[in-house]
């Protein structure tokens, strides 16, 4: 954008068009390096990332999405696609940059070249994964908009799964760390050598120097404002969802079809973004601003001069011709009652509308917030000058509102964005109607679609698993379940080498039951009953193959052999493929004693259980595999009924084997 | 205290002892108000009320908590403590009456007076019941700070278990609806004929107008104050222990002790308050401020004159002779460098020390906030003072930390503190270091022993069910444990009266299994097998035994006879003990069918499963009796091993049946 601000005093229209080229010229090329980028190196860089975080934190892997490629990837297009102007932010991105930074601290490198550091391996299990990620994803949102406390709170609400009380202060440590960093850096930019670093301080978008004044009156345009912008908000969730299935028709034709698709939307961002300010008519500058603030050309500010002679201000591309980030500085601006024209506000508002459906989708990291904020603080703004005469609050705070109203009603998060708001405008006096623009946006919205992170999730097939089992999942059992699905394929405690390699050829689970024959309980049955040893992974089965850990014989291991043989970091680490094992003909016939690398503690559910039940259980414990058990106890029946998945408890797939179920009703939820 | 206002200016020693008797004379009847009410009508009223909702939410009930009696004596038992000056605060009660009136809403109305309204039955049940008292518990909070964010994180930090993204924005919206309705009653009192309400605005002790400037080295002090604090918070934790376990020695003697404790505790504060202020010298006052500001007489404010000539002030009197919220204000009070001597300071800390120590545990509503914030701006303001030549931090600055540093020290809460902070003083610049502060505090205070309220749990013997199992749970089985419990007492499916009467009268368990003997199972034993059925609860029982739902023969019944019969309106009611239950001896004999009773769907472990693991289910599902399988499967294995409750998995129990886990070594936690 820099290279346009000294054309802004001459009115030849060649100079114009040299400008143009120059503008749509660096904007093509930032873009296309972002875009060739995402493209060739890491795809899983393109987009926010936030989706997956989230699905992660779930239970749900995205291969690459955490690696070092997708991190130098996203770092750089994300600078790229920032600088080419581009109707995007940098917050996805960054909470994106923030998990990938974490998941690597936590693993000690990229994949190919991790540290071995022994006290590293306390990291290397799920929990501590997933807790460093958080507070990676509470770091992303505190660097991008300054703020500590909404960071942690994002995490919680719209990120995070499971939740602990321990979660909540590492969070808060990690997003205070990131704070005082931030402090620093602001202390050493102060001289200005940093660039646009450091504006505002540590708060962005500072509109504490205006009184808050507002009456029980007040209360109908802010119920306005908040009713509005959840329609707005979830309008604009469902249009994004058809042109994000649109894209998605386009992306899978191939990688050239991705490129071409993000460079038209630069060529277009830039088109419109120089082109419509001519739209706008020269305003002469408040006679009672100094001069050195209106107008303004060759540096960031309010009242940009472009095209008007001197004393005069282009409205339109005080809004346009600037960084996003001072776009919503700029209009959100406060004692400036009469610097926009509701005509340029109106072009601003339909431009960014569109730039915001069509950017999302290319294959560049973007983020979501900035553009859902820089259009709901024109909608705030008009709204404000419509209401003039009937309200005592500035227009500034108008925008305010109006993009908070819109981001609730797009995203659906309440105190996380409340929190946000706080820490960037400073106006605590403002909280109050803050609060309630947010939940009416949020209540208006929530009666059209799901969250926009929802439809993404959605739309990219992750199986995320929700926090509320569906009402009709309380008319089916468990044991239902387990029925209408393949036959349970359990192993026996000392197991034949070749039945093994034959299992986990032939299916794909990822648990086996481990069930023993023939055993003497303490009580009961002198006949032999079968006891349910546990589960054993499909890893630890492969680990056991490719180390040839076989028995010549039908026996159990002894304690010290097994000491001797495995170390827990053998069992964390990933073992590969089972096509990968080779496997004589002599050592088909030998043995593995399974006992020992059993999981002899799973989370079992009963038959008769309901399936909302099974799930609350499955979520909230964070499983992967859960065995069903019989409810009957004689001889000859099997110990184990059946084992369900994170797959197999989704509503869409229990309803494909059921479906009369959708159409039951379901009175009140309850667990 | 508002007695006293008018002797400031006369200096004979007869209206000084005048004024003595009228100050302590006042002082003693509120509190003697507060002390009959809490210990005649609703002994449950006394203390903050806090640990019992953080007990309530993680599933234990203390009786008469959320009573209408409860309710009204906790309201005028708190306006008498605070208005008699004692060292308490408001914010514990309001939480405990906003509990009060969420749960008294939920169900209607008194127990006795009850609502019987349809719709009402949709939150007759638990999980509806604690969203409730959740929303409740962070009106509380927000009513009392003003700060409606600080507010639902509060509650969900510190007093809730289980949380869900919905209860999130349900919080937030009471908190929201809490603040409007205080901004309009701050709107109407604006005129000053409501008292002191309303003081402040919104923002109760605002320190927003001085500016924030730190450096680098500034983070010395900073670490000084969080260090400081986390040892004096944890000091204060183990006094405040052993102090409450004599006084509990003291209130087990009967009522009057009772009474008598608290009396004292007022003669003494009514002292102390008003002693010790002629200890300190009278100082001139600023010359540079306005005379209306310095000295202050007959009102609320900075700069007391009580004993002194005109154009002096006494900086102790400013600090005692006043209500504790306008003390925490004049203590925070900025840009007054030279306000107060440092031997005032130590004289005003060590009085709130004792004063905080002896005044929690007596028999009226009390907060600990508020003493925790006076304590700590004491020791933030000396130390402020000490450091003064070092730093460029405002003395008021200071004190607000060291408040922040000993809440931390003491409650070891982080986000919601520091969102309480920043909503009280509204100084967002200040975020960065209060953060650190808290986290250092908190850290140091965790190195020692456990937060207050978990304290003060203990103390009364909740049996609280923490989020993480102890290490050593690992290295036992839940089949173990069951081992040292009494045999598991079942019930058949189709059971004769007496052995119902019988079980019900010689147990005092609250859920019996129910079992199904020789039945034909789809597949395997043809000898018949036996049916683990579901769970049955002891109150369904005695409804059953109640109603007289009686069948003369042993059969099933029909299912329109089960419709008939139920109602889910029933089955949630309280049904009173099994004494009153009368059943003639023909009744004895008969039969009654318990499968539509039974919860055919309960949650089970299998016996192999670590008590660790156990109690993860236990709480995350947030159980009341979980059934124990057996991982045998052969014809004479009963299918239910045992049951395990609260009371089983709580550590101290385990301990006293395994003396032996103890010792044995933990490792690293996880699941």
């Amino acid at each position: 954008m820099g290279v346009l601000r000294w054309i802004g005093n001459d009115f030849g229209g060649c100079r114009y068009l040299m400008g143009f080229a120059y503008f749509a010229g660096a904007n093509f090329l930032l873009t296309m390096v972002a875009a060739i980028l995402c493209v060739c190196f890491a795809p899983t860089a393109a987009g926010p990332g936030i989706p997956e975080i989230k699905a992660y934190l779930n239970g749900v892997d995205t291969p690459n999405m955490f690696g070092a490629t997708t991190l130098i990837v996203k770092i750089i297009g994300s600078i790229g696609a920032v600088a080419a102007g581009l109707d995007l932010g940098k917050e996805g991105p960054l909470v994106h940059i923030g998990s990938c930074i974490a998941s690597l601290l936590g693993q000690g490198g990229p994949d190919n070249y991790r540290l071995k550091w022994r006290w590293l391996r306390y990291f290397n299990n799920d929990r501590d994964r997933r807790d460093l990620i958080t507070c990676g994803a509470s770091s992303g949102v505190c660097a991008a908009f300054r703020s500590p406390v909404g960071g942690v709170l994002f995490a919680l609400e719209e990120v995070a799964t499971w939740w602990r009380s321990a979660l909540l202060w590492r969070t808060f440590f990690s997003t205070a760390v990131v704070v005082v960093v931030l402090r620093a850096f602001i202390e050493i930019c102060k001289s200005g050598n940093c660039g646009l670093f450091g504006k505002g301080g540590l708060i962005m978008f500072d509109v504490s120097n205006v009184s808050v004044r507002y009456h029980a009156i007040d209360i109908i345009p802010v119920a306005v404002i908040g009713v509005i912008g959840g329609i707005l908000g979830s309008l604009y969730n469902c249009l994004l969802h058809k042109i994000l299935r649109i894209y998605n028709l386009i992306n899978e034709k191939g990688k050239f079809h991705k490129l071409l698709l993000s460079l038209s939307v630069s060529i277009f961002t830039s088109v419109c973004m120089y082109g419509l300010p001519f739209l706008a008519k020269c305003r002469p500058c408040d006679p009672s601003l100094p001069d050195s603030s209106c107008p303004t050309t060759g540096r960031a500010g309010n009242f940009k001069q472009f095209n008007c002679p001197k004393g005069y201000y282009n409205d339109l591309a005080t809004l346009l011709l600037t960084t996003n980030d001072d776009a919503v500085r700029n209009i959100f601006s406060i004692n400036t009652p009469r610097e926009y024209e509701i005509l340029s506000l109106v072009i601003f508002f339909t431009l960014y509308c569109i730039l915001g459906l069509i950017t999302f989708g290319i294959a560049v990291p973007s983020g979501l917030f900035l553009p859902i904020i820089l259009m709901g603080s024109a909608y705030g703004r008009m709204l404000g000058i419509a209401m003039g005469p009937y309200t005592k609050i500035d227009q500034g705070l108008y925008a305010v509102l109006g993009a908070a109203s819109l981001m609730a009603g797009s995203m659906r998060m309440t105190v996380s964005l409340c929190v946000i708001f706080l820490e960037l405008t400073n106006n605590l006096l403002l909280l109050p109607i803050t609060m309630l623009v947010l939940l009416i946006a949020k209540t208006v919205g929530d009666c059209f679609n799901p969250s926009i992170y929802e439809i993404i999730l959605e739309l990219k097939g992750l199986p995320f698993l929700d926090a509320h089992p569906e009402p009709w999942m309380r008319n089916i059992t468990a044991g239902e379940l387990a029925d209408v699905k393949p036959a349970v394929v359990s192993l026996s405690g000392i197991e034949k080498v070749g039945r093994i390699v034959e299992v986990l050829k032939n299916t794909t689970h990822n648990g086996f039951p481990v069930v023993d024959e023939g055993v003497i309980p303490p009580m009961g049955s002198p006949n032999g009953a079968t006891e349910l040893h546990g589960l054993v992974l499909r890893a630890h089965l492969i680990l056991v193959l490719k180390k040839k850990w076989f028995l010549q014989e039908r026996r159990r291991t002894e304690e010290w052999e097994v000491r001797e043989k495995f170390t827990s970091i053998d069992l964390a680490e990933r073992w590969g493929k089972i096509e990968e094992v080779l496997v004589t003909k002599d050592e088909m016939e030998m043995y593995v004693d399974l006992h020992p690398l059993t999981n002899t503690t799973p989370y079992t559910v009963v038959e008769s259980i309901s399936v909302a039940k099974a799930m609350v259980l499955f979520r909230q414990v964070g499983l992967r595999h859960m065995l069903i058990l019989p409810k009957y106890q004689a001889a000859g029946v099997f110990p184990v009924v059946g084992i369900l998945t994170r797959q197999d408890l989704r509503a869409h797939n229990i309803l494909s084997a059921f479906p009369h179920l959708e159409k039951s009703t379901g009175g009140k939820k309850g667990h």
